[in-house]
């Protein structure tokens, strides 16, 4: 088989990936290790930043987004209780973002690529990538008991943190940066109206939570708990209770309990890779950087690893212009790094590290530095902006 | 010996609050460890907010700060040569500071004083402080062979870090936080014009420098340096020259060198005491709190500290009221905090931290994080206003 680029995994990045590219007549192959149907088992986030919106109007699968999506134009930060609004539109000068599940956008990019009737394996086994430093690299795979041999220009490393296509670049040829943090999230999903028609990121003294949701009637909440919880000593009759401690009154006073769709515990990880590619393959996404999930930053960054890629495939198969391959990781990185920072210091803020092993001034004095942190930036303009223009998302980079 | 507030230690601080006392008609009598002309040999920061300078004049001191003083309207910051102004009056609606040498206001503090017929005691020595828990506080010192007591309802611990007023809070009655970092600040004085009208803070992969001034023909130069570093091994052409590889070229190219009046290596410290207060004694600056010297917030926050002691203790004698002191510790305490983080922060993003063991998300991380953020921060309005807002000052508490 020939193709022109190779798409490691069918998550959200792969797919947007190859559907812009498909816009622009390059051909692409998708090979994903589980099923379709697996993939769309997994909860993700669901804040989409305006740039991540715009490139799935791009690709022409906008439809039930623009159409089911909410549009968010703030959230509220609730510190013991009281809370402060981050007016997204009126600190940011328009900017909102959409909440609508990463999961439906898989979901519909998955359908246009099958309409379209591009290539995706799934259920590929075995994926190898080789010669990737050449200017003919190769991957092979295995469907049962077939093998198979992948041709391709080039090859976009979709397939998270995990994946094989970062662990195919040498170890003496990347730097990975790492933070694990002492504490991981509860998450449940419900059939249940959510508590606010905003999102309340809590911090408390029982620790942080967040009150998310996916529409008017499907709610996302999240408990920070320790590392060493398991989810089956979480009864959801637990978790309603402690969540009810961690929000504000008034929030509280509208809690609509009900039984889990889903119930996980999640573990809050900083991660990049330096640099995002190598030869002709290119990191996108989980694959090259993890954020924890304060900040609703993980998707929103692949997808400007996206916008960055396909701006540099475009020209190369448009312009037949290959010279600024060589400069995906450094545009990518740039904005991957404020992704990681904002998340790195929402997390920092919002979370509890009381009897926690942390870093700074010394244990107790970190708390007191983030404490005054929120009171400093919620409590002035410039800080509300500071907080807003990150949460609506940096703008793209450009190639220029 | 009676009086109303015993104040510990003639630093600015204790000057500034006696004058102030003074006006409202409140006796004090000031004890210093050492002599007048000791204590005006010390070289510090010259960077005054607006608060200070409004209480100096308040205090009546002002008339040579006035004249002399330069009004700063911005500073720049170099990274790796590329220069960021920021424009302080334009980013925070019309705010300055002065530049205006400590030992100066220090200098005219103590001519104010002795003109008005104030008591301070210099070299008095073995200084210790009895029953600050009841009504009834007393203090005692010796000069020479004598041996003096002074009775008083309040002490106002104004004698600095290795000073004897918070060693008198019993260990288990004070929180301390502290942080020492790896680096120190080599820094020399002398009689040449100032590369620059501004302050120039200068991040390089040489380490951090400070291009300062006190004047038109008098600068102030910094060199970030190990800890382990001797002032004996640096000469002054050693400093110049590696001065001069810190800064930006346009700066470089006009520095002036010349022989130092004045040179040492001061160790960089984030350090707070909490709570400020036992019984009728209440710390005030660098009793309480140190900072390290990057934001010039030092004098400043021992300024909104004598700010609150005085509105403090002017409601307990001119309007009868003493419940209000218990408040102190609290209100000084909200400000305190913002300079040590911000003081934090920019020593973070602008010095060198390679080789250096240092926290966050893993050494190297921990740069990447700080590069990131002198982008976004620079890059950005909101950023730079976050930057200027917190540079001229929070504005200082007010009891109501």
């Amino acid at each position: 088989m020939n193709t022109q680029v190779a798409i490691i995994g069918a998550g959200p990045s792969g797919l947007l990936l190859g559907q812009l590219l498909a816009i622009q007549g390059i051909d692409s192959v998708i090979l994903e290790r589980v099923s379709g149907d697996y993939v769309l088992g997994r909860i993700r986030a669901g804040i989409l930043e305006r740039g991540l919106v715009d490139l799935v109007r791009e690709a022409g699968v906008a439809e039930r987004m623009d159409r089911e999506g909410e549009v968010h134009e703030g959230f509220e930060i609730s510190i013991d209780g009281q809370c402060a609004h981050i007016d997204l539109r009126a600190l940011t000068g328009g900017k909102t973002v959409l909440c609508y599940g990463q999961t439906e956008i898989t979901r519909d990019l998955m359908q246009a690529r099958s309409k379209a009737g591009l290539s995706t394996y799934y259920e590929a086994a075995d994926v190898a990538l080789h010669d990737v430093q050449s200017e003919r690299p190769w991957v092979t795979f295995a469907r049962g008991d077939r093998r198979y041999r992948l041709n391709c220009d080039y090859i976009a490393g979709c397939d998270g943190f995990h994946g094989v296509s970062r662990k195919t670049i040498p170890e003496d040829k990347r730097t990975e940066y790492e933070k694990v943090y002492p504490f991981g999230w509860l998450g449940l999903l419900s059939d249940t109206p959510p508590v606010a028609d905003e999102l309340i990121y809590c911090k408390s003294e029982r620790g942080f939570a967040l009150a998310s949701r996916r529409s008017a009637t499907r709610s996302r909440y999240y408990l920070q708990v320790p590392l060493t919880d398991r989810v089956e000593n979480w009864s959801d009759e637990a978790f309603w209770q402690e969540l009810k401690r961690r929000l504000p009154a008034t929030a509280a006073d509208k809690l609509v309990t009900g039984a889990s769709l889903e119930k996980s515990i999640a573990p809050l990880r900083s991660f990049v890779c330096e640099p995002m590619q190598y030869g002709r393959l290119f990191l996108v996404g989980d694959a090259a950087h993890i954020v924890p999930p304060t900040g609703a930053k993980g998707l929103n960054l692949a997808a400007s690893d996206v916008a960055v890629l396909y701006q540099i495939l475009t020209r190369v198969y448009r312009e037949n212009d290959s010279t600024c391959t060589s400069r995906y990781s450094e545009i990518a990185l740039r904005r991957v790094w404020h992704g990681e920072r904002f998340s790195w210091w929402m997390s920092n803020m919002l979370h509890d590290f009381n009897g926690y092993e942390i870093s700074g001034m010394g244990d107790s004095s970190f708390e007191r530095f983030m404490n005054s942190e929120l009171d400093y930036y919620l409590n002035s303009e410039e800080g509300r902006k500071v907080i807003a223009n990150q949460y609506v998302g940096l703008p793209f980079q450009s190639l220029e």
